[in-house]
């Protein structure tokens, strides 16, 4: 009888947003699983810390941060293949990912290698997206709005039909193109609109209308983008 | 000194599903407030009934089921006014919200009612979209894809613009549209690609093709529309 492989959304980076099924899961596990990018601190484990029991095994996937894809797919590869290991030994294995394993996350890459194979669970868990709304105190969608994520390293042309097309936009991974996105936006008279939030419910958040928002903002940043005035009301 | 107002996702359905957060607010509030729709049973309070305090004092929010929106603004105005009342006089308002207060979410009808005046405290929950993705074992976003949320109501001219531009698409609010959805979906080539989830985390969950999937859905059911085959290996 093979292991079952539990792929857990920790939430956006606050330990008490992680739901009560993760953290279950965690609490109880024999074997944890998580990456860390680029020899550095593990973001999903720091989140998970407290949960952690000192008696878990701990599978670190060390991801190296490189334009080429191989040498992350390859570090993916040896995850795998280990998580696999203790899956045949009939052992259960629990990922830890930030945010929800299926958006953006980290957990894909090991589901797409071990899926079919094991039994696969996934808890879905809170993501950025609503967290930097909360923090930011801004809906997102009501009734029938329309909303669009996309991600902030897109070229101009294919940010810009989506930004006319719908009513709530969310720019994630803005990093190093904010001064690229701020000018796109102000092009499309959208600029007022949008406000920027760095590090949601990691510490040292902050919100600030777009306009006001650092050149050099981190990997961990967000603008967000409501049309709508009121439209909820 | 006026009490401070949370408003408190509690996720897709599933109490397991809780934020951490979301509980201890909970399970510590002296009121909690919650909409229930044209009568029925509170989805809200359901969720989140094994957490209630016998204790606490509960405001429903009875909110009408139609087209003119009018009676069910009566209804927000009438549960604002008695939380503020609460607020005034120095005592907390725990909100119960399914899913993400943000998203689509009932509580920004008391947000906008009420922000500004009083101190208010959103806590992000898991949304049904990635509860829905959990549930059908389907990775919504990798990279640099493009997600669209579509609100099925939506005529079909709006719905084919955003089905042509973005990578993945979640159609919301699918219920006695499914039929049209269907009959667009298949002119645009993308039938194959749709998966339809009904009832996710609520008990009796169903995943089908959309090929596969009844006409009469329920409110509570949704398509997910992933175009990039394995793109996050």
């Amino acid at each position: 009888m093979s292991g079952t492989l539990y792929g857990v959304g920790l939430g956006p980076g606050d330990p008490e947003l992680i739901t009560r099924r993760a953290a279950r899961l965690i609490e109880s596990a024999e074997i944890i699983c998580y990456p860390s990018l680029a020899g550095g601190e593990s973001l999903a484990r720091a989140i998970a810390a407290d949960l952690i029991p000192a008696t878990a095994r701990e599978i670190r996937i060390d991801v190296p941060m490189t334009r080429d894809r191989a040498p992350a797919q390859a570090a993916y590869d040896t995850g795998a293949a280990g998580i696999a290991q203790a899956l045949e030994n009939g052992q259960d294995v629990v990922c830890l990912c930030e945010g929800d394993p299926f958006f953006y996350g980290s957990f894909m890459y090991l589901f797409a290698r071990l899926r079919g194979r094991f039994d696969v669970q996934v808890v879905p868990g809170v993501t950025s997206l609503t967290a930097c709304a909360a923090v930011a105190a801004m809906p997102l969608t009501a009734r029938n709005e329309v909303m669009t994520v996309l991600p902030g390293p897109l070229p101009d042309d294919i940010l810009r039909t989506h930004l006319r097309a719908a009513d709530t936009l969310v720019v994630m991974k803005v990093g190093r193109h904010l001064p690229r996105l701020r000018t796109l936006l102000d092009s499309e008279g959208l600029l007022a609109a949008a406000t920027y939030v760095e590090r949601a419910t990691l510490g040292a958040e902050r919100v600030l209308p777009l306009a006001d928002a650092p050149d050099d903002a981190p990997y961990f940043s967000m603008i967000l983008i409501a049309k709508g005035a009121d439209p909820w009301l």
